[in-house]
């Protein structure tokens, strides 16, 4: 292999978790034989992540493992981003490049941009990879599979950082999408964050006017999100307050119009829209 | 086996799909001996389900299996009801039990009130199991196996078809919920009607504003419901009308909610909020 990943000597994953310990596996699948180097704020989480064979080395401090590195995937929660970029600096050298996993964009690439001594060697992504679980124990080398990865590049990113970033996710089997990170967060609200926030209201009205135990696998299915780590979640919504809020009234929308062709008795209607869900969402699946 | 199912002779499905030909196979699975009779508008449909092991005999006209039949279960859209009860009633006899499977519940009863000769040998349930195939193909056995299934009983029900009934649901592993008729419908409705649209409106949104191609593992959960057959759903909120209307108007007021919390900066509330739903999900899902 010839790969940009595979020249690298040392990789970092700040953040063994069930992505960072996933990609840790997913590039020892692919054939990486660099060290991979682990960073958590607790030990106990990257010892268990080496354990599981996911990293090499165990740290809490980034410093070391970040002056041997290449590459550096940030793979915590957003509200940790500050600190972590604050420490990155510290560390910073001229071949370091640096990556994340943050489920939101604009925010993480402004905070690149203030924090980084060269902002050009980050180049922001997005694995649309995950599950309602967490943790190293969680992780499986084929997590990124088949997915999506959104690279939201900024104008003045430096190219070997791109193909750097952009190799590391091929090499996991990711599709590659590129988009600016303030597009990326309005779809993302669409399609990923408004999916979870009604997941959680769906079993907040359940709660609250009964019915949980009726329910089956529809709304097993419906509500799996809900699972998902409060916190992690807390932070998407505080970074992409702006596109939910949009993404929200665009869907009350359509619950009106939902409720109209109800009301009004619009049957055919009816039809036509479940129609074309259905077709909508076949297609896409069977893609 | 002294069950009062056993003791049947013949039972006949009113519509071997996916649920009344998972019933066939279940009612077999459990050591059922009687002979077990499809009879469905096409016969092609029928004959598959014969085929496949789910029923006994094929037929389009449900006159002599109903003659000879002490419980007839119909598992047909909510659309075409009417003119089933009407055919039933046409062959009713002294011994005959009916059941149904259909996902509302008030107006199935009162219909049976008004079609058939003897409403008493009526006992509306609605098995919560299925999923977005359709078709004898898609039947399993044990399809209903640790699911809810909700007993409607009407004040005038016959104790010994109540029994019958139940044992049904019982032999096939569901767990028995009872219920007045509009409590199940304004229940269902929020657990099971109101994701459904959901999922429809989701994919409405994502066609219309874009997104599709970043969507991945939450999305396809979240739209799943969406690959349902259309008719058979346009039919259930067609017949569950004001209980859904209040559903989606509850939900309106959720997401309200949930927008004031993100653009009021209440992120502590949105943490408790995510919380609450996780600890609701999670025990929910491993009761």
């Amino acid at each position: 292999m010839t790969s940009l990943i595979n020249k690298l000597d040392q990789i970092t994953i700040v953040g063994p978790g069930l992505l960072g310990a996933s990609c840790g596996l997913g590039l020892r699948a692919a054939g990486y034989k660099g060290k991979i180097a682990g960073v958590s704020r607790q030990l106990s989480t990257a010892k268990r992540a080496q354990q599981l064979g996911c990293i090499d080395t165990a740290a809490t401090d980034l410093g070391p493992p970040v002056r041997d590195s290449g590459l550096v995937v940030v793979a915590i929660p957003l509200g940790a981003y500050e600190q972590v970029f604050e420490q990155l600096a510290q560390h910073d050298h001229d071949h370091l490049i640096i990556t994340d996993v943050g489920s939101t964009k604009q925010q993480v690439c402004a905070l690149a941009k203030r924090l980084l001594p060269a902002p050009a060697r980050f180049v922001g992504s997005h694995p649309m990879a995950g599950s309602e679980q967490h943790g190293p124990d969680a992780a499986h080398a084929d997590l990124f599979e088949g997915k999506p990865c959104i690279i939201t590049l900024q104008p003045d990113c430096q190219k070997i950082a791109v193909q750097t970033v952009e190799n590391l996710w091929t090499l996991l089997k990711m599709r590659l999408v590129h988009m600016p990170a303030d597009e990326h967060d309005r779809h993302v609200a669409r399609i990923s964050h408004l999916p979870h926030a009604m997941a959680v209201l769906l079993l907040q009205l359940a709660t609250e006017q009964g019915g949980l135990e009726l329910a089956s696998t529809g709304f097993k299915d419906m509500t799996r999100l809900a699972s998902g780590d409060p916190q992690i979640w807390r932070d998407i919504f505080a970074t992409n307050r702006e596109a939910m809020i949009e993404a929200l009234d665009a869907f009350a929308q359509e619950l009106s119009g939902f409720r109209d062709c109800l009301s009004q008795n619009k049957d055919q209607a009816m039809l036509e829209l479940l129609d074309k869900g259905k077709q909508v969402r076949d297609t896409w699946n069977h893609r």
